[in-house]
């Protein structure tokens, strides 16, 4: 087949690009080509919020005919959380037919070389950010995201990572040469001399299961870095965000195509209402790869079960926050305050539990009781979310029932310093918009720690008195080992505290924020930068993005013969 | 404690051959920095060929105490395949008092970083290397290897995997900086600005299960990633093969005090006859990281049941050379008859199935029948093994009476091409040394199937007639997906029969050697250039070595706040 588009031009149109992305994993200075406002977009091929819109509005009521091999029927039933039918239907496969037809085209993806397979990869998310603001809408309407969030985070940002994890891939397989002259001194006699080849071979078929609150943020780094190492990638939606994932499958397929690939070295497997593919999935011998995001559960059944594949998983944790002391009483109540509210804390990132000491913090207001902190933060938070259009900016919408369950019961858990409130959103009348509760429990007493204890993913938070900071600290270890932390946040002027609770999240391995009060947040991450998880706590078995990630989804393997 | 060996001493001492080693895994061209020859030892401190032998010799008999916490026994029971009784016992440890000793000086060698844990691996390995010829003394009455061997192999091939080990270790952990300023640019705001502190944070105890063949060899490279990495490793030698495990024990435990370090980071686990310590210890909590050589049934176990860590094992497999034609019979002859004897074909690399078209093969001499190549490659290895002194040497002696029984029982497999026979060694007149035998079986024949479809570890192949080169290709690729291969070999003078074994190869993920008739064999690969095994087929689940071998065995924690 004629390509299109050769390996050449793609090589000369993104080589900067990749090599800017792989000195930003070397430095981890801020860097990202992915503009995060929506006014950039609009020229030079990208959509601008009108026609990203509109974009969006022709979807809705299709089907997404991805001409992919073995499709048995149409399948798909999404309802935004913003009460939107999206009435998008999507192939459903006939897997003994799909999963062979993907593995014809890995010949080719392997032996094109890691360059060509990263080029190919950053003309995929070029074409995917020309499309930001459709993707926004399509994550706005899966996640229940606000849209500048599903812009930003289910756009820009999820294209860094992803981005991110080609570099990575790109990075790991050039450390060993394409090919290597060794001569070996044998005295007086002849050298011992040998030509070898080193070819990066892929693992197989990679599945990628997506979540409902992150299609593209979580689903991308996956996806990327196992294209990116040759492998041909299967991305299983999960059945309420289907829309982002099966745009995204739909341009990987389109640029493989005009490449010269096989399209079919990306395809979607989306499923009926309660089909439960990806256990299915999973265990099938071509599934070499899989990565997942989601619940405990059945992460932890993949990694015993999924026993052909590497398994990636990003699981639940418990976060915490052990408050001390601070400088900047009121920039930490504000950065909290927005951290507990961003997405109605239906992140994995936002902190669930506030450790403050019984006895007070110290602050540069003067001394602070337990009462006050946490009427301070509730307050804060009231004040963060007091003008409905900008509580519906920043909370979206609640994005399944089982997180407003979860809500409404936790008023159940202990004392409500803060309690949740609907807000009505007038654009989306049927979108669950709910503002987080804050509940307090005591640390010491056993029937409030089953509470804090365990993950209630939504906008729910507990704040914790604990016995001291140091008490507070090793409440930490114990969460992090049982629990697991995708994020830590401490503050405290106290050096003796920070060394402490420093220390515990080294041996524990757990990421940890400082002493936030402006901009940035404990829930976020910057890709090329921060790491997304450590791999090292019960959170997760993987970071976003290290080495780790992306070693062991390809081989080595070396022909040698006589010089 | 004052430490005797500093860190700015270690780095100017060894940095330069830590800096030849990073340039070494990135070329992959010959280096060493430890010499083959036994001559090459007797200065600058190195224990000379008689010096070895006192040393290893005033070993016997002897109690190694190594100063380890919680030692509530002496035990060791070594008899040499050789004959000699060692005699040597070593601690035996209450492991609920050894691990917790174990973790008490992780910290300070967790901050001590990358470089300096670098440079103190490399002084322990310096110290064994020269002690080689000591170390050599114990790996042939351990393994049972000719003397040459269990020097070369023994002593300074396997300190370069160690080394090779500690090279990817350091360049996996620095590829994140120590720090980094991250400013995000806000438009007319003031920029966001972090300042971030990455620490590579260890997994916990290592899990070193040694085999009773190459107890150093293969030992190494999991000790050296794991302690180069930050963990603490406790080193399960096999209950055969102790002696080698346990003086490089002594070394490390030495050199990390002296350098200031718990000794107590390298401790060694030895066992009671029958105890089958390693389950206990392969599932204990503080065990992350298991690296083990040894049968593919537990290798299997350890990957099911040490679920808490990360396992590497190098399993069994079954080795193939397919021969389709060759422009140096002679030399392709004696290549094999050399493979096939080395060690009596103890080595998880030796050839077992030698794929030969019945009807016969193209070579520089002619035609060759299946038969003449059989009855050909026989008298290669009677030539090879004709002088007695010569065959001690190569075929050292049978490790254990299971490969005996094996040997013994192949005769009755099919028709015996070459017989074994018994050689006697003047200077260890127990010893049970044997030569391979051939047996020639019927690809076709299902009962045949089965013999040559199973791994025989010891010094037996099987000639396998198969009805063409293609066929054995499709052969070869069956085997290598079923049993798996550590290594894959192949003669061919056809162009197309060359690609398509490459192509099963490059699909199944095995190393391979081609048209070798010189003095280079399938069955030896070179630090710092070869890989040993792949990590992508049944064989083995990691390679010797590469990113993936060391990237998880670490994770990074960030600490971020605001610059």
């Amino acid at each position: 087949m004629a390509a299109e588009l050769t390996t050449r031009e793609l090589i000369a149109k993104h080589r900067p690009t990749l090599d800017q992305a792989l000195e930003a994993i070397r430095t981890r200075a801020y860097w990202s080509p992915h503009p995060e406002h929506p006014k950039a977009y609009g020229e030079n091929g990208s959509l601008d919020a009108a026609a990203g819109k509109a974009a969006f509005d022709a979807l809705l009521g299709t089907r997404i005919d991805l001409g992919q091999p073995g499709t048995d029927d149409w399948v798909g039933a999404e309802v935004s959380p913003y009460g939107i039918e999206l009435g998008v239907t999507y192939p459903h496969a006939d897997v003994d037919e799909l999963l062979p037809a993907m593995k014809a085209g890995q010949r080719a993806w392997r032996d094109a070389g890691a360059e060509a397979r990263a080029v190919v990869c950053l003309e995929i998310l070029k074409r995917i950010s020309d499309r930001t603001h459709e993707f926004a809408h399509a994550v706005m309407h899966t996640s229940g995201q606000a849209f500048m969030m599903a812009f930003q985070a289910g756009g820009p940002h999820a294209q860094d990572r992803g981005l991110e994890a080609v570099a990575y891939a790109y990075v790991e397989q050039v450390r060993t040469p394409d090919t290597a002259e060794w001569t070996k001194p044998q005295g007086k006699r002849d050298p011992l001399a040998l030509t070898k080849q080193f070819t990066a071979v892929p693992r197989g078929i990679a599945l990628v299961i997506g979540c409902n609150t992150f299609p593209t943020w979580n689903g991308y780094p996956g996806l990327f870095a196992s294209l990116a190492t040759g492998n041909a990638v299967l991305v299983k939606p999960h059945p309420r965000a289907v829309l982002p994932l099966a745009l995204t499958v739909q341009v990987a397929r389109e640029v493989l195509a005009e490449a010269g690939f096989d399209p079919n070295l990306v395809a979607l497997a989306a499923e009926r209402p309660g089909e439960g593919i990806a256990k299915t999935l999973a265990t099938r011998p071509e599934i070499r790869i899989i990565d997942y995001t989601g619940s405990t559960s059945f992460g932890d059944w993949l990694e015993a079960n999924a026993r052909q594949a590497q398994v990636y998983t990003e699981k639940a944790g418990v976060n915490t926050v052990l408050v001390d002391s601070t400088a900047n009483y009121k920039g930490m109540l504000s950065n909290l305050a927005f951290s507990l509210s961003l997405y109605s804390g239906q992140m994995c990132t936002t902190p669930q539990n506030l450790l403050i000491p019984r006895d007070g913090i110290r602050t540069d207001e003067g001394p602070k009781t337990f009462d006050e902190v946490v009427a301070d933060l509730a307050r804060s938070v009231d004040g963060l979310l007091g003008d409905d259009a900008r509580a519906n900016a920043l909370l979206g919408a609640i994005v399944n029932p089982d997180v407003k369950a979860r809500l409404e019961a936790a008023a159940g858990l202990g004392e409500v310093a803060l309690a949740s409130r609907e807000i009505s959103n007038p654009e989306f009348p049927d979108a669950v918009v709910r503002t987080p509760v804050i509940v307090k429990l005591d640390g010491a007493k056993p029937d409030d720690e089953a509470a804090y204890m365990s993950e209630c993913f939504g906008p729910v938070s507990f704040a914790v008195a604990v016995d001291s900071a140091a008490e507070g600290a090793e409440l930490l270890r114990r969460t992090i080992r049982e629990k697991g932390a995708m994020t830590v946040g401490a503050y405290t002027t106290d050096e003796e505290i920070e060394r402490t609770v420093q220390e515990v999240c080294l041996e524990e391995a757990a990421q940890l924020s400082l002493n936030l009060t402006g901009g940035v947040y404990v829930n976020q991450t910057a890709a090329f930068s921060d790491f997304h998880g450590s791999g090292g706590n019960p959170a997760a078995n993987s970071a976003l993005c290290d080495g780790a990630f992306v070693a062991n989804r390809f081989r080595v393997v070396e022909v040698r013969r006589e010089a």
